[in-house]
């Protein structure tokens, strides 16, 4: 499996986020304490958005997280209100660059960790359900690919929880179709430079762990004399796969079966997910 | 495009062939003077068959073939009776291992030089073709490998060339649909360890350029002091996208829309090659 | 040998630089018109300084620049107004990392093409010659850093052309008492974030070409109608091996023996470079 | 740290010793019981003699050892009576090609597991040590590479045992020079393609663990059912830095300071090691 982090608030170096903390997110590809594999060493990727172009910056890599210089470089060079980061633990895909999230479409990046169970045997057909205008943009071999084209053939520009929805809707018909009892395993972020939207799932309602980080004026509350947290607007979020450093309080498992959107729509942070019954406009 | 070579016969050091000839394959990565693009750089492979091994050994990595240490590490130490050499020119596909040539598929190995033009819109359709049991060995992205897996879907087994015709002509026929005056343009190689099928064919008959290697008889009788022809078996043959070395008379042009097969069966080595009107059982 | 490229001045995206014109940088690691060697693709590197940090990001890798995506993604999305480039094509020492330039020491970059004759025979005395605080901090084999490391022990930091002039000086009476007649062929960049220093030089006074470009405002009486020049401050500039681009009258060689300061100093950007009897303090 | 791995015996596919026991050398690569670095991730290498040709192969590489495809082709093809293999944990130095093990110089192979205490302010004086006709192979900045280079100056070829105890009782007498107390940690195996030496050995007396495969005939008695130990030569002998597999009574560790010779010469395999004031002909 893998482990990743989303960031979005006030423009800050990539590394006060990825090296700062402690355990830091690079620390956790040598050594993740809550993933299904300790070692998160077959490649690695960055994504970030900047204020006045479309499209954000994917850089990605197939060796370790924890020895790439470039990735300390950039990370000490480049600031960013939005950013992704991913280490990966292949579940069998080959390791390669294209096979790194996060994945690019226009102005959204994608990234998933988990699995497809079956994946082997459903990707023909998935692959076949992604809009032919967009299936030539598929440059990898994973099931975390596909699932973010499959979202966006379900409409991820309209209606990002939809989409994602259907994706996993369909994921799961197809799999009970060849006898795979739980076919899905996730979590996701997913942004249009604008908001990030996290989802947690699977079908077997055990999904991978997933927290989001306490509001900026509670843990100003609750940690008066740490400078930093000063530094950061009301609305800065981290979500991450396992909590980073150890400011207490600092962080809150998002509910299984749910998703959250930052900044907040309506107010509303967190949200039900479910995927009964969506398959896809047009899918069965 | 690329450049490749096939040895076959009196087992050798790779290096022999790979690194010893002036000018050699290893310096057409860095300087070729027939191929369309100059440099092939993006990236390499070799594959091998040993005596008592049933599939072949395939290494292949991304960058260019001129620098990389462990490619003269295996060539100076392993001896093999048949083997590939590949550099590559990217033609747009992404620079990955799983996009190098040789292709392996259980006893088979596989390399192309060329291009299928339209190959981006015809990709979806051609993977369509292929074989559903053998779509999920799929890793890459290129026309190349798309190539193998429908010559393997139309019998690669059974009737090398008829299964080669029927991949071609049914990329024609696709090609032809949306457009592509000359969709097909390629050399190829492939071997089921026991012998090498060489093609040269383009829709346009204009067809990149393959060599093959005059008998060894014959090369003994013009250059009766050359001490290392002595050493070879009458059988052995190098087919090759340019001429290797300045021995002369020793390289012969594969004939435009033909192949030949490498130990010639029959007596005979070469053949006419035609698609006209093949494009896979129950295809259209 | 390498091609490089320098940039000081307005602000840019560095695929502006990088990329955008034809030929560009990038096209010359592939196919270069002037260089000894037609390819350069044995690594590339970059490193740019940012307003408000105190050292210059490097991001460097062993691979071709033509086929580099990181490359290509990070000069999409980074701005600067000081940024060196290289391209290398390997005198013979590994393809690694720590070999591609730039280099970086505290806020100093540096990048060489040429070489140093003899350099197998002449290294370890160089390097005796580096100052032990400073040796622990070369982490590669070339020549270039060397010279980087000997320009930083002779007073890079108060006296560039004079600390390179000793550099060169040196290597050339070290060259002469092993009897290599012409030890240096080199331009060089250095900067400390501040100003820039070009050289061309070699022991033949036959060194490798270099250009610097017209000043801007000459630029802009040339082509009043070309737009983005007026975007340019007055006193920006670009140093490179060979012209990018075909703007005509943009480009200068940079005389043989000579070196220049950007932004110019006292008025003077260009002055003559001599290493006649320099050889370092207290060296012989 | 690292772990490494001797073969010597009957000539195996190397994937028979690298892949197939459970757990496997590749296997801890990826998840160490005994290291001190639970991940050894950052590069490996394999060299392997062949009986014919004078010099070993080296393969090395940069990635993990457990998602690389080529090391996997090629042990599954490439026969030996004698290899090395290496998966490394950086102590610091550039994970780079040049850095990983094992080392060759001429017929000689050489891997270490350890380190050099202070070493970044003893590398100078350790490599001015190195033979001026040595010096220039040195290719990489490790520790464990200038070990090798210090060995060879004091004679490895004609007194293996003798040069290892030279080369670490100089770093020992120059670490305490600069006050390291405990300068030297090794592990070490050595060959010159005939006979393999391995060193265990710390300044401290508590070194790196090492074991020795118990000898193959005492391993049929105890295991009169396992095929597999029917086809080795008696005189077969693994050497690892922890067990691999679960064949009971097939371990033993090497004693603390103390180092082995495969095949025994004189009958005897093992025998103390020390280097109390062996600090190199001429040095000090």
């Amino acid at each position: 499996m893998c482990r990743w982090l989303v960031y979005s608030g006030t423009p800050v170096l990539l590394s006060d986020v990825l090296y700062r903390p402690v355990p830091s997110l690079i620390d956790q590809s040598l050594r993740s304490r809550m993933g299904v594999e300790t070692t998160n060493g077959d490649g690695f990727g960055i994504g970030w958005y900047t204020d006045d172009i479309d499209t954000p910056a994917i850089v990605r890599d197939t060796g370790p997280a924890w020895n790439n210089r470039n990735l300390r470089e950039i990370s000490d060079h480049v600031r960013s209100p939005l950013f992704f980061a991913h280490i990966r633990a292949s579940t069998g895909t080959a390791v390669q660059q294209t096979n790194c999230h996060p994945f690019r479409h226009g102005r959204w990046m994608w990234m998933h960790n988990g699995l497809i169970a079956g994946f082997d045997r459903l990707r023909r057909d998935l692959l076949l359900t992604v809009d032919p205008e967009l299936f030539p943009h598929i440059e990898g071999t994973t099931d975390s690919e596909t699932m973010f084209y499959l979202a966006l053939t379900f409409g991820l520009d309209e209606d990002p929880p939809g989409a994602v929805a259907r994706m996993a809707g369909l994921v799961e018909r197809l799999g009970h179709q060849i006898g795979v009892e739980f076919p899905v395993q996730m979590t996701i972020a997913a942004s249009n430079g604008e908001r990030v939207w996290v989802f947690r799932y699977s079908s077997r309602r055990e999904s991978r762990t997933l927290f989001y980080s306490t509001c900026v004026e509670s843990l100003r509350a609750l940690h008066p004399d740490v400078a930093w947290l000063h530094r950061l607007s009301a609305d800065t979020r981290i979500v991450v796969s396992e909590p980073l450093g150890d400011l207490q309080g600092a962080w809150n498992e998002l509910p299984e079966s749910s998703y959250g959107v930052i900044p907040a729509q309506d107010g509303e942070m967190l949200a039900a997910f479910d995927v009964h019954g969506l398959t896809g406009p047009g899918i069965g």
